[in-house]
C-alpha cells in the first residue's frame, strides 16, 4: 500500500475513535508528509473542518499559499467545498480512496475540476485502497444507524 | 440599500485597503450580525480563507455547526468552496452582490446547489447592490494590473 495512503488511512480511523465520520488526508510535498489531519467537523462544530481542509490550511500556514509542488492523499472523494479548495491551492495531485456518489464532488455532482470556471485541475488519481477506505465509513455508520 | 449588504460593503472596502481582493460577508441570526470577515488570503497565506468561510466558521464557533435560521449576505458570487460550505453550513439565505462569471460558483460553473448530491440548498438572491460590488472589484484590479 501507498505509504502516505496508509497514513491518510490512519488519520481516518483516528477521526473514527473521536466520533468523527472517520476520513483522513496528508499533504506530501518532496516525498515527505508536512501536513496531516482527520475530519473534526463534531469537535469542532465546524461544518467545515473535513480533512482536506485542515490539512491544506496547516500546509500553507508552513509556507506558501500556493502547494503547487505538493499531493494531498484523502481517503474519500473530496466534496465540493474541499475540491474547489484543492484547485485554489493549487494542489499537484489528488489521490482519493472510496467515491462519494452521494456527496463527491470530483467524480460526481458538481464535478467542481470539469469546468471552465476551476482554474486549475489538479492529477486525479481516485480508487486507491477504495475498499479499505470504504469498509471504515461502512463500519463506522453501521454501528451508529 | 439593505444594511445588511451595507455591512458585508464595509467588509469588502476594509479588505480592499489591507491590499485583499475587496469582498465582504456577514452572517445574520433574528435581525442581526452575529459574525463578519472580509478576504485575508493574503494576511493569513490561506488559499481558503474567502470571507463567507471565515463568516461561517466564526459564526458556527458561536453555537450550533448548523445555521439553520442564519441569512449569508456577500458581496460576491461565491465560488464552489464557499458554496459548498454554505450548503454544509445549511444557511437559510443567501444574498450576493456581484455576479462572477469567471469563478463563482452558484449561477456559473459548478452551479453547487443545482445537483442531487447537494443536500441543503438555500434560497438564494443575487445581484443585491451589484454595481457598487462590483465596482469596488473594478478599481482594486485597475489600480493594480
Amino acid at each position: 500500500m501507498s505509504a502516505f495512503m496508509a497514513q491518510a488511512l490512519a488519520e481516518a480511523e483516528a477521526a473514527g475513535a473521536r466520533g468523527e465520520v472517520p476520513v483522513g488526508a496528508v499533504v506530501v510535498q518532496d516525498g515527505r508528509i508536512i501536513a496531516r489531519a482527520g475530519n473534526r467537523v463534531e469537535e469542532l462544530g465546524d461544518p467545515t473542518a473535513h480533512a482536506e481542509m485542515l490539512a491544506i490550511r496547516a500546509a500553507t500556514v508552513l509556507g506558501d499559499k500556493r502547494l503547487e509542488d505538493c499531493d494531498l492523499y484523502v481517503t474519500l472523494e473530496p466534496c465540493p467545498m474541499c475540491a474547489a479548495a484543492i484547485s485554489l491551492a493549487r494542489i499537484r495531485r489528488l489521490y482519493f480512496g472510496a467515491y462519494d456518489p452521494k456527496s463527491g464532488g470530483v467524480e460526481h455532482g458538481s464535478k467542481v475540476f470539469d469546468h471552465a470556471t476551476c482554474h486549475h485541475r489538479p492529477e486525479v488519481y481516485g480508487g486507491l485502497e477504495e475498499r479499505r477506505s470504504a469498509e471504515l465509513l461502512r463500519v463506522f455508520f453501521a454501528e451508529r444507524r
